[in-house]
């Protein structure tokens, strides 16, 4: 199977935190950290932000139900982008919160106007942008996102989702690591291969990181994982070579749409979406790749419920793929569905 | 130091486990099953339930987040012990819930009468109870806990933490593997040495396993943790060597104990309280045998905050303990403190 739907990373971990925590395991009988102090202030440095502005969880998903249950009434709106990741939701609909959608344009972008606008007139509590988003891809500049941050209502938090960040340019990203009323969350599951360690971290001002201090697992973290995220951080050679990859992987998977009779959908993060006009053919894509033991995702929400969701993986992945797209692009217009 | 505070496992992690975990790491790129259907398949054989009674978490403490969460509103009661397990303390207080404690008896068994009485007398949404319990080591008899259960007001939930019931016999636990209205709690962290694994599970009826899929974390539970508790299981005659050495290194610390002029309590968990008389005394011995780099604890609440908690070690560390201690216990007697 061609496990390519998930968005993990082919690239495993980086070879240095897979010693690390191999050599950890006997030690398993052990609890961690806590307060997880040394990736803490490994992170702070590599940051530029205080240790007080950084907190250690169980991934991105235990940092979001941290979030809405810290800044998300029952009762009180959250806001957030049609169909974009949907463990967000989730975590309001657990907690009693009201979601309000704003669709992404046409060509994936999410309206940050319209997600601005819908914060304000419905005094929203929380919002959750991703950025580079899942499952669009797409992104918004710095400049963007310093006018979006300034167009919110005051009162709002804004979980800024940055899962996919470490595949795009520092210096596109917000220059201050620590913005007020903003919670930028990161993972060591995307591009640092680590997604079944659950483990990741989230920078933001002292009294959110405060207020998640009372309220989070405090034992939530892995040990292991812990020693495997300090050690993978050290491996920026690693880590750059399949920001490099994953680059060449997407547009590969461009060309390869291209000839094929597609389009794709741009995209900064480690998986690409191709636009297959409809719906139906879509879903008919998917269903031909399944039957060729090739996993992908098709996005749930319109508009881009037209397409289907590719993760890179390696250079032999993306070959094999290659053939079985072609193939199931083939049957798909052999066999054109109704639209 | 010697590491005998947090109620570890000295004897680590199966070797079964740590292979299946070793081998595993590669592939940490890769989300664990956010079902843990294989090894919930397991768990239901081995317990003689259904694999819908069977709800696998990020450890005992995550569990516990779910029973509060899902079953004491903000307002309503939680009973406990005082001075019990801290952790359902802390997702109460949390969540918005009111504690009410019932004291333990001199002897650190707990009340169940009392507890029960009130359960009923405040309309408990909730009740926690461990057993064994920690810090105390009591244990209550399956009659015990049968009449228990049986006089708990119609409504409420009994979390029965059994974090150590892997130190009992298997016949003196309940017979039935579910009972309705009650959360079994188990964990990986003890006999099976994996707290740092952060992997336990519970058996409830299928309704509660269904509350807790609606609110908890989809992929909270780390990959190599679920492939190590599989492995673990298999590993009987490593944890029955485990209980055997555990149960060993109790009659030594009670054997050293009264060779220092002191008493235990009785344990059936992986640990022991040695009773100073008087809660100075006992915070005392804690110093003077942290200066001499042995970590141990010391219960916080009357009546066992006169006593010191000291986790099982192996062999080694029980001589080298059995040493230091003794040194220790001559340190206090020299110099006696206030009572």
């Amino acid at each position: 199977m061609l496990r390519l739907g998930a968005n993990e990373s082919a690239f495993g971990p980086p070879p240095g935190a897979l010693a690390a925590m191999r050599e950890a395991l006997p030690r398993t009988s052990w609890y961690g950290d806590p307060e997880s102090a040394e990736l803490r202030e490994v992170l702070a440095a590599a940051h530029g932000c205080a240790y007080e502005e950084i907190v250690v969880a169980a991934g991105i998903d235990d940092l979001l139900g941290l979030c809405v249950r810290g800044y998300c009434a029952p009762g009180e709106v959250a806001v957030t982008t049609l169909g974009s990741y949907p463990t967000f939701n989730y975590h309001v609909a657990g907690y009693g919160g009201v979601i309000e959608s704003v669709t992404y344009a046409d060509g994936g972008a999410v309206r940050l106007d319209a997600l601005a606008a819908a914060a304000r007139e419905a005094h929203a509590a929380i919002v959750y942008l991703a950025n580079p988003d899942n499952p669009s891809g797409s992104f918004a500049s710095r400049d963007a996102i310093e006018a979006f941050v300034a167009a919110l209502p005051p009162a709002a938090l804004l979980v800024l989702d940055e899962a996919y960040a470490d595949f795009v340019e520092r210096d596109d990203l917000l220059a201050a690591a620590v913005v007020p009323r903003v919670v930028r969350t990161r993972t060591f599951s995307k591009a640092y291969g680590m997604a079944g360690a659950r483990i990741g971290y989230a920078l933001a001002s002292r009294d959110v990181v405060e207020t998640f201090g009372k309220i989070r697992l405090q034992y939530g973290v892995n040990r292991t994982a812990q020693i495997g995220a300090l050690a993978a951080l050290r491996e920026t050679d690693f880590v750059a070579d399949v920001v490099a990859e994953v680059a060449r992987g997407r547009e590969e998977y461009d060309s390869l749409a291209r000839r094929c009779g597609f389009t794709t959908l741009p995209s900064r993060a480690n998986f690409v979406l191709i636009d297959c006009a409809t719906r139906p053919r879509a879903e008919r894509l998917v269903e031909l790749l399944l039957e060729r033991a090739v996993f992908v995702r098709k996005p749930g929400a319109p508009p881009l419920d037209r397409c289907i969701r590719v993760t890179v993986g390696t250079a032999g992945e993306r070959a094999r793929f290659a053939e079985l797209f072609a193939e199931a692009a083939a049957a798909l217009d052999a066999n054109p569905q109704p639209a």
